[in-house]
Parts: C-alpha cells; sequence; structure tokens
C-alpha cells in the first residue's frame, strides 16, 4: 500500500531505515512490513537479546499484541503472571522482614481484560516479531550499524534522507536513500546524538542499579510475586520470570549519596550477599545466574523526537527512567505503534503531511507524564504501605467511595492513578485534530453527545458482543485487528428506531466527496466478497451494534447495503444487562457513530441522526487532517 | 517411565506398535511418548490428511486438549466456532425456506470453559499431535502397513505381540516384538478383521453421504452458523470452517430407499445443484471445492475391543455412526485417553494389570450410548424444532423448571441430553474398581458424603480459584496436566478447623503401605525443588484447596510438609460467592478429599475426618486396582 514511485523498486531506495531491533523498532517495522512498506532494518547486535533486558508486558500492551495477532505467541513461553505486589518491611519489633500487604497490580476498577503484568525475557518477545516480519520477507541485517545521515527535503521531496550504514566489522557498507529514518537505538542514541538533540533531566537524582535474573531456590513464600522489600539491609525488588527464574532489582547507589559516582558497581556475588541480608530469615540460594548487570539510569526526555518530521526517534532513545514500573518496552511499543500508522496515512495519500507532527506532542506528553509518574511510584514503593483497609477501599470501594461522593485521599488518588497508568490502561492523548475537543473545527449540536462517557484521546472501551452472523461471543475493540484503518462504531442502538438515521448515514457516507467515497480503494471493483474488513477503503473499518437479541437482527433488512457489506461486523449488544451503548454512555435507543483511530484511542463521538448532521460532522472531522476536501454531494459508490 | 527391561534396548522390540496415524492413534501415541513408552507408530498413508475428514472438536475435547498443552496450537490455525446451531425449513405457506428457530450448541445450562464447537480440519489437528511426538522423537512411520500379527502370552510374557508391517510398495518389511498393539486404522480395521471380532449393527438402516469442503459464495445468510435445512427438494447440513470454508453434509440414500444401494452415487456437480435447489431462494456458487466424498455409512460397534488385553482397538474401528452429531473424532480421543493411562499404570508397575479390563466397558458403553444418541439426534434434527419459548426454556429455564419440582418434556430431556451428549460433559462411567460405587470395596462413614454432587465416573467439575504462591486467577480442572497421575484434590475447608485433619491425612499418606508411600519414586532423593507436580511419586499430584482468601493463607503454616511440598498447587477458594467446594457439594469448613483418575474423571469422594478414617478409605480404593497391598503403619517419607 506504500504509494508507488518510479525509485521505490531502484534497489538502494527504501520507504524507511530502522536503527534498532529491540522493541519499539520491531514494533514499527512489523506494523509498516504488514502493510507493505520497503524496509531496511538494521541492528548492531549479531543475534536477538540473549538474555536480560525488559521484561514486563502491561495489560493494555498484551491488548495490543492480541490484535497484531501476536499474544498467543507470546504466551507459548508460558511467561509469569503478576496478579499482585506484596511489600515487605521490618517488623515493628524484632528482626527480619514480614509482609505488610499486598495490592492486585490491575484492581478490578480498571476494566483491564488481562489484569496483570507479563513477565518474559525480551528476546523471546523480539523474536515473535521477527518470525512475523519474515512472513513479509523483512529481515533484520546484523550486525549492522549506522554511520552516517542527512535529511533534505529541498534536494529530494520524496526520499530526502540519505543513510550510511556498515557492518560493524567495517566490511561492508551501504548507502540508502529513504523517505524517512527511525532512531530506535536505546538510551545511547547515535541519530539523536547526530540531530544535536539533549536530554532534559526532569529529576536530577540519578541512581545505580543492579539487577540479576537467576534461578533460586529459597523458602522465601512470596518468590513467585512481585513484591518490593525494605529491611534494615537495603531494599530489593523480586520479579518473577518464565521457567522458574526470578529478576532482582537493587538500588546500589544515588546520586544523593555522600559518595555517589555513577561508574559505583557492585559484583554478583556482592549483589547475592546483599539479597541474602535483607532476605534473612528466608534464605536464598542461586542454582544458576542467567545475566547480570549494573548500570546508572537516570529520568531524561529527549527535548524533540524529530526535527523535520522525516528523521524521528521512540523507545529508550527518548525516555529513560527507573525499571520498577515496568514501562519501558510497553511505552516503546506505543511509540511505534503511534508512529506506524500516521507514516502510513501520510505515505497511502489519506492524511496531510502535518499529521506527523503530532507523534512528538502525542507521545512526549507521555513520557513526561511516566516520568512524574516514575517519581510518585517510586515514593509510593519506599513508604511503608498504609493500613490494609485502606488498600482495600483503594482496590475496590475506591469507585464505590467515588461514587459516594466522598473525596478520594491522596494515597488513594496516587495508587489508583497509579494502577490505571501501569496498566496502559491510564495513557491518554491530548486534544489535537485526532482527538475531538470544544476546540476542533468539528462543531454541531451532534457531535459529542453529552452522556457519552467516552473521551477523545482515551481507549475505547472494552466490551462483549455477540457476532450476528456466527453467534460467536467476542470482544468489540478487538474485532478490527490493527489493519491502520480507522474504525467507525456505529452503535446503531434499536433497528426500528435508528432505521432511517443509517439509511441517511450510509447515503451520506457514499455521496461523492465523502471522508468515506474520498478514499475508496482503487481495486474497489475486484475485491473478493470474502474480504471483511477493509472491501470499500483502505483507511475505514465499519462495525455496527445494535441493542437487540441476535437472533432478530437480519443484517440485510436491517442495515443498508454499504453498512450491510461489512457483514463479518454485525453485533448484538445482548451480552450483559448493562449493554455495551449503555456502558459507553451511548443512546440505547437511537445509538451513536464513534470514530476510532487506527491504534485504538477515540477520535470524536457524533450522535446518529436523521439527515446529514452525523456525516457532517465526520467530514468535518476527517477533514481537519484529511489530504482532500470533504463534503461533496454526489453519489459515487 | 516405562518400566524397564533387557529387552528395551533392542531395536526390534517396542512397548507398543500403533496403527493409523488418525485422531485415536494420535492421542495414544502422544500420551505414551510423553510417558517414556517406546512407539512404534505406522501408518499406511504417505502423509497426514490432506484434505476433508473429521473436522469438529467439542468442548470437553477442547478441556483436554488444554490440559496436554496442545489447545493454542489448535487455535493459532483459526478455526471456525459453532455457538449455535440453525433450523430451516419450508415457510407454512409459499416456497423457499425460512429459519424456524435457532439453538445454543452447547447452552448455559452445561457448564462448559468454551461452549463452542471447534471446527478444524483433520489434518490440521493431526499435525498438532504430530509436533508434540517430535519433541519425543516419535515419528510416524509412512507409508506403512500391518500384514500379520500374532499374541501368545504362555510364549513370551513381556513381548507377548509379534507385528509384520511392511511398506505400502513391498519393498520393505519388519518384524517387530511388541508389549501391546494398538488397531486405530478406521473402519475398515485390518486388526478387527483378524481377530475376526464382528461389528454389531445397532440400527439397522445405513445410509449414504455426501460430504462437501469448498469456499462459496452465497446470500445464505446462515452459512456461518452449523444449520440443519430441511426443503422440498432435500435436507442438508452447513458446517461453516476455518478459512472461510463451509462444509455441506447431504444424504444421498437411505436403506429404506425403494431402489436403496450401498454403492449409490453422487457427483460434486450432483451435490452442488442439490444444495442450489434447497437453499432457493438464497443463491450459492462455488469459488472452490477442496474435498468432496461419497460414502456408506450405518451405525455399528465392533462386539470386542480387544481379545486379550494385549491387542487393543479404538476410534471408528470401534464404532461407526452418522457424522451429524461430529462426535467421531471426541471419541477417538477418549478412547485413546483411557487406555493410554491404563497401559501407563499397569506397564510402570502401579496397577494391577487386570486394570486393563476397564477399557472396553468403559469405552464400548460410551459408544453404545453415542449409537442411540445418534438416533434420537437425528431424529430431533429431522423434526421441525419446536416453539421458540420452548427452545429457550429447554436452553436457560430448564434447570429454573426442574428447581422448581415441575415435569421436563420430552422435548426439552432429550435436548438436554443431546447438548450434554454432543459437548463431551455428558459422558460418564459406570461403577467398577476406579469409579466409587455402593459395591466397591472401599466402604467406611468417610466415603461418599451425602452432599457430595460430585458423580464417580462423571467428570470433576470445573472451579475457579486463586494460587496462593502467585495469586494468579486458575481454573482448578486444570491445574494438573495430563501426567498420568491421580489427581488428589484436597478441598480443606476452613485452616483452623481443618488443621488437625490434614495433619492426620498427611501423618497417614506417610506411613509405609500407605497408597501413597508405597509408590514412591525411587529417584526421590534427587528430585529437584522445582519438580511441581511429582516430587514424591509419579502416580499422584495433590492440590489443596482452602475456603480462605487468597492472603490470609500461609502455606508452610497451614499444611503440613507432605502437602506444603505442593506449594505451587495451593490455592484459594474466593473467586466466587459460591466456592468451589459448595459448587461441588463438599462441606465449606471440614471440606473432603476428591481423587480424580488421570483422565479427569471423578474416582472417590472421602471426608476429610481427624484420625486415619479418610487415609485408610484411600488405601482401600486405591488398593483395589494397585499392585500392591496398601495400609500399613510404619512412617517412611
Amino acid at each position: 500500500m506504500a504509494a508507488q514511485t518510479d525509485r521505490s523498486a531502484l534497489s538502494d531506495h527504501y520507504d524507511i531505515v530502522i536503527v534498532g531491533a529491540g522493541p519499539v523498532g520491531l514494533m514499527l517495522s512489523t506494523c509498516l512490513a504488514r502493510w507493505g512498506y520497503k524496509i531496511k532494518h538494521i541492528d548492531n547486535r549479531a543475534e536477538p537479546t540473549p538474555t536480560g533486558r525488559a521484561d514486563g508486558i502491561q495489560p493494555r500492551s498484551l491488548d495490543l499484541l492480541r490484535n497484531m495477532g501476536l499474544k498467543s505467541a507470546i504466551m507459548a513461553h508460558q511467561p509469569a503472571r503478576v496478579y499482585e505486589v506484596a511489600f515487605w518491611d521490618p517488623p515493628k519489633n524484632g528482626k527480619g522482614i514480614v509482609r505488610t500487604g499486598t495490592w492486585a497490580s490491575c484492581p478490578s476498577f480498571i476494566d483491564a481484560r488481562y489484569p496483570f503484568t507479563t513477565l518474559l525475557h525480551q528476546g523471546l518477545i523480539e523474536r515473535v516479531f521477527i518470525a512475523d516480519l519474515k512472513k513479509n520477507a523483512v529481515e533484520v541485517q546484523r550486525p549492522w550499524t549506522i554511520t552516517d545521515f542527512t535529511s533534505n527535503e529541498k534536494e529530494d521531496s520524496e526520499y530526502p534522507v540519505t543513510v550510511q550504514i556498515e557492518h560493524v566489522d567495517g566490511t561492508a557498507s551501504e548507502t540508502i536513500k529513504a523517505k524517512y529514518l527511525f532512531g530506535g537505538e536505546g538510551g545511547k542514541s547515535f541519530v539523536r546524538d547526530q540531530l544535536k538533540i539533549a536530554v532534559t533531566h526532569k529529576d536530577p537524582i540519578a541512581h545505580v542499579w543492579g539487577v540479576m535474573d537467576g534461578v533460586v531456590n529459597t523458602d522465601f513464600p512470596d518468590i513467585k510475586m512481585k513484591c518490593t522489600i525494605h529491611s534494615e539491609h537495603g531494599s530489593i525488588m523480586v520479579i518473577p520470570r518464565e521457567d522458574n527464574m526470578v529478576r532482582l532489582y537493587i538500588q546500589i547507589a544515588s546520586s544523593t549519596d555522600a559518595d555517589w559516582h555513577p561508574r559505583k558497581t557492585a559484583t554478583a556475588e556482592e549483589v547475592q550477599a546483599s539479597a541474602k541480608k535483607i532476605l534473612a530469615p528466608y534464605t536464598i540460594e542461586w542454582e544458576r545466574v542467567e545475566w547480570f548487570s549494573v548500570y546508572p539510569i537516570g529520568q531524561g526526555i529527549s527535548d524533540k523526537y524529530t526535527l523535520d518530521h522525516r528523521v524521528f526517534l521512540g523507545g529508550d532513545a527518548c525516555h529513560t527512567h527507573s525499571p520498577k514500573a515496568g514501562q519501558g518496552m510497553n511505552t516503546a511499543f506505543l511509540d511505534a505503534q503511534n508512529l506506524a500508522w500516521k507514516i502510513h496515512a501520510v505515505e497511502s495519500g489519506f492524511a496531510r503531511r502535518s499529521l506527523l507532527e503530532t507523534y512528538e506532542p502525542e507521545r512526549k506528553d507521555v513520557a513526561e507524564t511516566l516520568l512524574s509518574f516514575d517519581n510518585k511510584y517510586a515514593k509510593l514503593f519506599s513508604q511503608r504501605p498504609p493500613p490494609a483497609d485502606t488498600v482495600a477501599a483503594a482496590s475496590a470501594g475506591a469507585t464505590a467511595a467515588a461514587a459516594a461522593g466522598q473525596e478520594e485521599n491522596e494515597f488513594i488518588k496516587t495508587f489508583k492513578e497509579s494502577c490505571a497508568f501501569t496498566s496502559g490502561y491510564g495513557v491518554f492523548y491530548k486534544a489535537n485534530a485526532l482527538n475531538w475537543s470544544a476546540a476542533h473545527p468539528a462543531q454541531s449540536h451532534v457531535v459529542h453527545p453529552a452522556s457519552t462517557k467516552l473521551v477523545p484521546g482515551r481507549l475505547f472501551m472494552n466490551a462483549d458482543v455477540t457476532r450476528v452472523v456466527d453467534a460467536n461471543t467476542v470482544h468489540l475493540e478487538q474485532e478490527v485487528p490493527l489493519n491502520g484503518a480507522f474504525r467507525l462504531f456505529i452503535f446503531a442502538g434499536k433497528p426500528t428506531v435508528t432505521a432511517q438515521a443509517l439509511r441517511d448515514l450510509a447515503a451520506g457516507m457514499t455521496r461523492k466527496g465523502s471522508f468515506y467515497t474520498a478514499y475508496t480503494r482503487p481495486d474497489i471493483d475486484s475485491v473478493s466478497h470474502h474480504e471483511r474488513h477493509n472491501p470499500h477503503s483502505h483507511f475505514f473499518t465499519v462495525c455496527s451494534i445494535f441493542v437487540a437479541k441476535r437472533s432478530n437482527i437480519e443484517i440485510s433488512r436491517d442495515l443498508p447495503a454499504l453498512l450491510a457489506r461489512y457483514r463479518g461486523n454485525v453485533y448484538a449488544d445482548d451480552r450483559h444487562a448493562v449493554s455495551a451503548h449503555a456502558k459507553m454512555g451511548l443512546d440505547q435507543e437511537r445509538g451513536a457513530v464513534v470514530v476510532v483511530r487506527p491504534d485504538g484511542y477515540t477520535g470524536i463521538v457524533v450522535a446518529l441522526a436523521e439527515g446529514s448532521a452525523t456525516v457532517d460532522a465526520l467530514n468535518q472531522y476527517f477533514g481537519s487532517f484529511c489530504t482532500k476536501e470533504l463534503g461533496g454531494t454526489q453519489s459515487q459508490l
């Protein structure tokens, strides 16, 4: 689907050069490879990560991996699943440590499909992506490194980036012309350094961390849980892993120490000796150490994620922080996903080039939140936890308390924010052309019905529905795969009530110059009737949801032909007493149209009205970032 | 774990020769390979099933595949999932067909984890097993066939079976000595024929069926559902399949026809022409026919499954019936699973050889039920369905009706039995040494507490619990893999109430000559502390479940050391308002011990009493089929 040009077949011309095959580079590569882009992907390591590094997949990231069809390959490795975090502290009287509390890591007030953190060695995760890339004939070129690049749109508007790469042993080199360059090389980014982009440290305090993966023999009862252990001998964090492994994080030095030095280190034996003291009276012995590393890390954010919207940065190249909250890989995934669909939208002629300008503010804002959260989180973990009943209130009763109008205390607030943020469900994007607000060009009486609980810039909500065509119970938010298309969820209320509104919507979508018709597939006449998600356009997938029993819905009767064409995406909102409509605050009789971005974040909510108001609003919404003027009047499809 | 003998290393000596690599042969082979047996597995086809044949995995079979760790490999092929069955009939007035009803294929009164039928090409399922066999270095030898065999325990008590096999082209042959021979060759079984075992036809009526797999273009709205369509032009059954395929079954002839001939046939074109007429006014066109076959089939059961308990039959070699209910592969799986663990129990020295005598009665009885059900089911499907409210009552309200003491009508009864049976949850085994009854040698006041809802010979119930060690929410019935071991579920009620009973149980289990101590692993002193399921014995895996909050359970405090050793198998019964204890009718304070056979069927329920009564009952139960005299008094472990 990459825009074809005369030069696209040249062997040294690529759509994108991706440097670094860690989580951020692989996610970007995988998305773009699926959408047909020509990719040069290099990494300076001879192999995928052999041991150590990141390992935490947060609940919302698992949703994303499932949406890409990669979850089962991840889970096949039988990762550890963390449902709870245990706190251990010195007893009030006496020596040693005692468990002072446990928290759900993703409490029930978060509407998560997978309320746990998945722990798996980064190398295994990388290999899942690499296997997927192979299906699209993309191979990571190893061990190769970038040595130079330039970007000049004036000289070459189509392939403005020139990249020099070479084998790490210097025996071979290549010069590549590309439309884009992506630096996903981690904290020590050559691309970032070349661009002279500085890293700003939010918190001036830096730390030296020791991390050890291994197999242990211990009588410590919570070795299969995530634990924060404070003792008079120091503190440690325990993270369970696949294959009976356990990861220990230990803080070796802090820049607040009198003798601080960022090169301060410790041997594996020293860390083990520390761990033994901290865990006493429990015993711990190592059967095997798989990986041990000591590294200094500060909190930093790259000042810019791009200078010219041709050379981009993402992942650890843009943000560094403590490993405690397990956010690194997850933030990297979302950086890449955000950039991938935007590059696709621009290069395929759907969105104006300015769409790329939303990458940095959206993702940098999340990184800023992550860093300020990282501080709070560290503080939360370094304190003795509050009494169990306060935690219980925070986990389960908080919503009840909130509903009752009671004020939440600071702990509960921080705890809830923490859980929402670490689970990934709390990530949100601020208002812009994609995320509707009162400042958006799309304004009319049908836009953003007052009752809706969906928030533009936040994730579309999870909902169970019944697929009409085969009576399967499905997760609505997973029904459209990560295919680069915007998702139009037509909540169609009661069929008898919305019949005319649906006809008007379909007529409006069919009109020449509508957002929908303006981006029709060039091959629309030869599309197979089996094509489920993109029969008319590569940029839209439509789902219709009725508040009715499945057996009472007749797709060809209840939907106009345009919408009925998506017969695999028609649903009965009949699974729960509280319907999906009601859960999202949408009118259960009259429905509403929800536009969800290709990455699953809500774009805009529009009432489903008779007449042209609904389509007019959608035309305005898409018109704010699409390449064509939208809102014509003639029928075309 | 196969019993080692002097001859086991000889290249022509095998534990078992398995003929046929369809579902029954592969299931048997996979189980025995995992448990360390030396297997010669042959199949007369050059490749696994390329197209067609069986395709339906029923809900309970999916549980079994999950228990073997094979479910995700099956689901990776994205099989079709049938949740409902639709009925189409001629309208009261006019021509064509109309939908007259839909039924849940596995209604909610069945406590199924996966309430749908999984449809996938048999060849893909076979390949999942073949991949697993490869991990244990077993390869199916193809295309090889059996040409002769003898079985004589008097001549050779250890390897009584001699098998001649040869390459189908006659270029090579082998003579093999084996402990067992298994005929899983399908309806035309050489092994069965050689043994001169007759097939008895329960229903004298035979049918000729046409079956066609293909990809179609149709406006028939229920093409993704299982459908039974009756029209004035004939009847057809529609089964959705993976990859946009659909299977059509059409009855071509019946022995009740005036012109009946079992060789009556039809071409693919004739079947397509029939289907077009039957589906009118809807249209259907074939884009591709993947497989087409016409075959005569009657209802038959092999008179014997074995003559000498050395040469066994299973799968289609033992039972043939209409393909309508999708039971063939599922019954084959259970034949094989039943035989596999019994061979293992005998060959590893745990059970007396007479245990093998339970294979035929248990599985033949199920086949008889299947055949009589097949008739009822066919009748149910050939009738116009009753009004929707009757079906609704049957699906959802039936239990309510039953609870209210109202009599269920014939339709509801048949429907419920059908659903239970086709889902696989209705399969049960009659009383014998394994399945306790009032006639069993194990008799005392603690045996089979009156309140229990568990029925010996029926499946252990599904239950959600929280694993203590890592706070994971798990399915209790899946916690012990298919490892050939009996599962001791110690429902331990309230820790404060059962403390003494648990100590007494552990002491009794530890005593010399107890069922548990009598079968200790010979390598018990060198077993890794990571060994989760079989630290003490290959024949027992222990799980303990407390009615308590997870955070209040301390494994080392609440369980005696013997039971605490299974720290990965300790659970909090805290997931639902109705606890697992209550669901199974077990005392929520005082608990009970449930023995589950290696194949997941309940063996015996014993109250958890202080003193020795509980262990005494367990010794009596196992003593009824184990090799050693059980019930000694000295401590050993």
